[in-house]
């Protein structure tokens, strides 16, 4: 079994990412969520983290995806990865970090997929106008 | 009225991810987002996205925030964005992304906020053992 991923996020979103993450690439296992909602708190989410935990392999490691570095969903899940040497946190969740995770599981360490999942989000963030090839500025040079 | 923003993803994340927003700095204005289901295709979301621009109030610009560059959200949202010098489309919107652009919308135009909504996407993608301090390495050194 690959790496174990736990989404958690403020709100519903974690589930939706996920099912996005699904709509593209198809039904994955061995990953969850939780979802956190007005009335909980750090508590109640480790608790949820910690049931979780329980219905996934965790054998080869674990990374939870969060929304917000500091944010409840953080905090939750870094109280529970921090002392386990096979668990890790990366904040930030997006869909190309989902997809690039998922996609490289099979076979990667948890050390590994980590520094996967942060390149993905990271370089998953830009925008279309500052993407586009700048012809103007080339525009009378020769071809390289 | 600050620059527009619409946010468009694979399924209905888009709608939850505002909504985790909204969850921590409260509601929005000048906000709207569109889902993408199946059955639906760019032209569909051209049309969605098009009616949602009649929702906003658009003269001070747009950012489209959309998941995954090159996928049907993003490849709609461009097609309405290209020809329009007050529009933009950032890719692998999160919570991080969203948190910073909706707080700083007040008086910036739009592409210091387009600046804006990448920097802090990206720099919201971090790993907690990444981040912790390296005490181990330090040790015996005097403080600098």
């Amino acid at each position: 079994m690959p790496v174990g991923i736990i989404i958690g996020t403020h709100g519903e979103s974690a589930r939706e990412l996920l099912k996005s993450a699904e709509m593209i690439i198809g039904k994955q296992e061995n990953v969850e969520y939780i979802t956190f909602v007005p009335g909980e708190n750090t508590d109640t989410l480790i608790a949820k983290y910690k049931e979780k935990l329980n219905l996934i392999d965790s054998s080869q490691g674990v990374i939870f995806m969060v929304d917000l570095f500091g944010g409840s969903p953080y905090n939750a899940s870094s109280t529970i990865a921090l002392p386990e040497e096979n668990m890790d946190v990366v904040t930030g969740v997006n869909i190309p970090m989902l997809l690039e995770t998922l996609a490289m599981r099979s076979g990667a360490n948890l050390s590994d997929l980590v520094d996967i999942a942060i390149r993905a989000g990271s370089e998953g963030v830009k925008s279309l106008k500052q993407t586009l090839p700048t012809t103007n500025e080339n525009e009378g040079e020769d071809d390289l």
